[in-house]
């Protein structure tokens, strides 16, 4: 097949990401955010914020993984944070849809999505410890700004927040002060008990 | 304000991009894209389509263009392409919600921002020219898949399709050639008149 319509036809495929719905809310609570939404916050968050890494970070490449890191939901749908038995099986679920998804483009391109993707989940170099602090970082803020309405029909508590955020502070020490700043805030106002 | 602060508050702001919706519903038809979908998308189509770009384009330039070039519709609304009285007005809207929103950025971030945004009205860069053939190609892409929905809502004719994209050869010769062979087919099957 033609390069171009190999391309064509991954970008087309990846379409369905805009369907795939997050359990976090948009600031204004009027409904949850899909996985395209979200990935294009994080891209644009990537572009604004580098100069807080803890690290030297390579831009582009972060943006790119920030870009494709929630394909695999596609195949293997969005697993909420605090879903235990979800999370279980999340792995191997993942790793199937990346075999099937990425493939559809170039070999070149997709080595290069499926390796970033590995990197993003790896969470050990700069570019993917800033990509998973901005991928949590994110959602806090939408919380914050919702009223916590996501954390209230979970019943999320501040531990399991806290749990989920030992890791935000390696991409973005200043990104955690803030965060950190963001669950203080809503466990005082009782938006997150 | 604190640096951080002010990038925060217009990370927070432009969510609201997310609640604009355009005319082109998803490659299914289930529902049209939002504003924050459809900029993720072109972003994606950017670096990975980079390579038939007429002349050599810096990606992390146009990767930040196309995600911010729709952020003055958050107050300007989406003028719908072949809407002729709301896109006499676009240009004066657009100015004045470009004036307030990037500047909710630091200086030089704003400055960086909404230079992308004029230089992507322009269009006279290969950047720009790049990030706006992608602009053209991915609706017809997901007319396309979706059975011509949206032309079918608006009656909208071969001749002006054909119209407003006169310039998308001049980004990429090869996406042209793609959205050309997508017009012909769908004249052809009778999606579009």
């Amino acid at each position: 097949m033609d390069r171009l319509e190999q391309q064509m036809q991954f970008i087309l495929e990846v379409d369905k990401l805009k369907k795939i719905t997050r359990q976090t809310y948009l600031a204004d609570g009027s409904r949850k955010e899909d996985d395209a939404d979200h990935s294009w916050h994080l891209a644009l968050m990537c572009a604004l914020l580098s100069e807080h890494a803890n690290e030297p970070i390579d831009v582009l490449k972060t943006m790119k993984m920030v870009l494709i890191h929630d394909i695999v939901e596609i195949d293997a749908g969005d697993t909420y944070a605090y879903d235990n038995s979800g999370n279980e099986t999340k792995r191997a679920r993942e790793e199937k849809a990346a075999d099937r998804i990425f493939h559809l483009l170039p070999a070149d391109q997709a080595e290069e999505m499926r390796s970033l993707w590995e990197e993003f989940e790896a969470a050990d170099t700069p570019e993917s410890k800033f990509a998973n602090t901005l991928d949590k970082v994110q959602p806090l803020m939408l919380n914050d700004a919702s009223g916590g309405i996501s954390w209230q029909e979970h019943k999320v508590r501040e531990e399991q927040v806290r749990s989920r955020n030992v890791t935000t502070k390696d991409g973005s020490k200043n990104l955690w002060d803030y965060a950190d700043g963001l669950i203080r805030k809503n466990v005082e106002n009782g938006n997150l008990k």
